[in-house]
């Protein structure tokens, strides 16, 4: 297994990055079995869930962070949140920055049992190469590789290069409803001169990247009523029509048959890219038959939308639409009724720079204008999220760069991406403009949020030393005058 | 309570039709009290319920046949079939003709348990008059009043008028899969000169009604599959797009805004009224509101379809079409993923004399046609069931106005029904052509296979003389030359 660069260079001393991450490598199957340990715990933040189970989560957590030789370790809440664990070390050299390093705990719900091909809280390694379970990849492995990092440094070289805080989020994914007020509350605790994220994704497997852009998410429900009860389609149906068809006429307004967003005005404030940026994106490693087989499209179903944009334009940089939950009466059991009731849900995920408001306000207005033969359409508005750039220039991410490459073996790439992390904007924000560094490990295979989630295991231990490694770079980033 | 013409007309003796209508009204409430003991079995055929909640059923209508005094009372089968069960009394005059009359004793499933006012297997009386439960009017009601008219006649008259086949199939609600092969297995003992069917509906409530078209059905079950599995909406949304929408653009093609079918050349095979029918049907009364107010239209929602024909022409005479069931994610536990996979349920109503597998292979090609971005779409073709029409003239449609007329205390009137009853085509050919007189006592409002069916008690007393009446009436009905 390669080291880091420097570690078979002769009689020279290990670098404190080097020695960190002999310590890492030698540690990796215990790594491996912590975060095999800490997938067993089923910490679904989403309603309906045992919350004591998240509670358990952090306080699992918050062992890990001990072990690993953070101080002041807690778990922490505000009013009605899932539990936040914080920890610690800043013994180091006093010109040395404050790295804040943020993952979190809490993990999807995990989908429909049948389609886990291994259960979802009994994580299992698989000939593939990979290690399967819900969260092992969204954000557990996040989180451990972080913990891997600083152990290595804490346990070889007897200290960390940067001072650091880690703080472990408990409601990521119901949207981190609680973060900007824990955020305001612990500001000074809080405070860093770099943020580093780790809940993103690589361009490719093996491929490191740096994610410079985010979509934000917009999403409404959508209530179609025909009739106040159920009718027999036979006795009825003709002069009264059903819920079930007069939603598809609605739903169906949202993109065209060529799945091109149709919705008037929606992409009139997406800001342009210009040639620089558009250069940097077609300067991307891209495969159209690659991304066909990750992204499981069956024969014949084609990559939609806008064709004069290239497909990373289209994920990153461009709204899209998609109708995310749909239901009406069962197959099952079908007893030729006309439906009274139909809903969906629909979510945008808009361009950064887009303001998700006036998006939710054109997609509440499109499916309300002239209801099919006038049935009741009822459009309950919800979540409205900015999406977020930065401009990666600076010894932030210069130290990023070089980071990834050391610990990849190979230069990283900047991306972006098309899913939201609501807090991105607001963290960096809340705690003074601080770059941030959006860092992951997710490969475009990695099913997060799907059933059959996985972590490809090589990646995993890149990941490990390239976050050794980010410590030891991080101290060029100058201190924030505060 | 009134009784029959005659009943209170001085000194004369009563005749054998008001002797059984005395007897029968004064039975009324044992008459009620086994409507409600029967309609507490559970017998649902449809797949998915227990079928020997059917055996159940068959086992107690063979109880009330022997009960009611007829003969020869068997539960039978054929190969796979539920359980049919069968009764006659044939001790009449010779020069009589033989009425087979049809019930079943099947009911649908319950459907939604939350949407019962009182718990569809426990029939409950309530201050509006009507009797609530599964069944109860369809088709419970629809065998109780022909055995409370058969048991008048043969309480106080001694004797039936005509020779009486009674026949009640367990399996009317799955489509009557076997009724023609039990018709023609049992061809000569089922042999008659007219038929009664019990298993239609009245115009209004109180307003009684002969039968004269059904439409048919089809069917066609539907399946968009967009992707091998459902992705993470953020990180692939727009070049990649889910099934629920493409659904949508799939089943919006169906109708248009206005609510009228949108299948190209599905009613071209439609015939056209003539004058007369046209004038008949202009004749029937009909009040808009009332309409709205029975189909529970919600405010706002209009009576849809081509506003050039009557809305009876639309009901009885047109094809209709409706999703019956769609299906793909729940809203609940959504986690912005994009559907792989969506169903849905078409069912059309076919016009009485259109051809059903020419407008299956119509829909399956509309739903097939140019895949919204080239999803795969799989068709699966369902039923195809004819609609039938009769032309209401001669003794036997004569016999039946007179009783109608006889049992309401007021005229009858022709209509058509919306809904398919699948073998009355396939009974009237395989018994010689028998007339066939389809006479029921479902009302707008009884929610027949919705949730809080239910059963007008007064025009269940009406439908009761009236069939006393019927037996009577039908004497003069010709012997078919056999």
């Amino acid at each position: 297994m390669p080291m880091g660069p420097g570690a078979s260079g002769g009689g020279r001393a290990l670098s404190g990055a080097e020695q960190a991450i002999v310590a890492l490598d030698a540690r990796r199957e215990r790594t491996l079995e912590e975060l095999i340990e800490f997938s067993r715990i089923p910490g679904v933040s989403a309603p309906g869930f045992e919350p004591a189970q998240v509670v358990r989560s952090a306080e699992h957590v918050a062992g890990l962070l001990e072990d690993v030789g953070l101080e002041r370790v807690e778990v922490l809440q505000v009013e009605g949140s899932h539990p936040y664990v914080l920890g610690e070390w800043l013994d180091a050299p006093d010109d040395a920055p404050t790295v804040l390093i943020y993952a979190h705990h809490d993990v999807q719900p995990p989908g429909r049992a049948e389609r886990w091909e291994s259960p979802a809280f009994e994580p299992t390694l698989r000939a593939d190469g990979r290690l399967y379970g819900r969260g092992v990849v969204d954000d557990k492995a996040g989180l451990m590789l972080h913990l891997a990092a600083l152990r290595g440094w804490l346990d070889a070289a007897g200290g960390l290069p940067v001072r650091v805080k880690l703080l472990v989020e408990g409601e990521e994914e119901i949207g981190s409803p609680n973060l900007t007020g824990f955020l305001r509350e612990h500001r000074e605790r809080l405070a860093a001169d770099v943020i580093v994220l780790s809940d993103t994704a690589n361009l490719a497997t093996g491929v490191p990247a740096l994610t410079t852009s985010l979509r934000g998410m917009v999403s409404v429900a959508v209530t179609v009523r025909a009739l106040e009860r159920p009718l027999h389609s036979g006795l009825w149906g003709g002069p009264v029509l059903d819920a079930a068809t007069a939603l598809s006429r609605v739903l169906a307004r949202l993109v065209d048959d060529d799945g091109r967003i149709a919705l008037d005005g929606i992409e009139d404030d997406v800001p342009e890219l210009t040639d620089a940026e558009r250069a940097r994106l077609a300067a991307l490693p891209f495969d159209a038959d690659d991304f066909r087989r990750e992204a499981g499209l069956p024969a014949g179903v084609r990559v939609a939308g806008d064709a004069s944009r290239s497909v990373y334009e289209r994920l990153w940089l461009r709204p899209s639409v998609a109708v995310i939950a749909l239901e009406s009466a069962p197959l099952a059991g079908a007893s030729n009724q006309l439906i009274d009731e139909a809903r969906a849900l629909v979510g945008v995920r808009v361009a950064p720079g887009q303001d998700p408001v006036r998006v939710r306000g054109l997609v509440q207005r499109a499916l309300e204008a002239d209801p099919p033969w006038g049935v009741q359409v009822q459009v309950r508005p919800g979540a409205a999220v900015p999406g977020w750039r930065t401009v990666p220039e600076g010894p932030a991410f210069d130290a990023a760069r070089r980071a990834l490459a050391a610990g990849y073996g190979r230069p990283s790439v900047e991306i972006g991406c098309g899913g939201t992390i609501p807090f991105v904007g607001p963290f960096a924000e809340v705690l003074g403009g601080a770059p941030a560094l959006l860092l992951g490990l997710e490969d475009p295979i990695c099913n997060a949020h799907g059933e059959n989630e996985s972590l490809h295991l090589g990646d995993f231990d890149k990941s490990c030393r390239a976050a050794a490694w980010l410590l030891d770079e991080l101290r060029s980033v100058p201190r924030l005058g505060r």
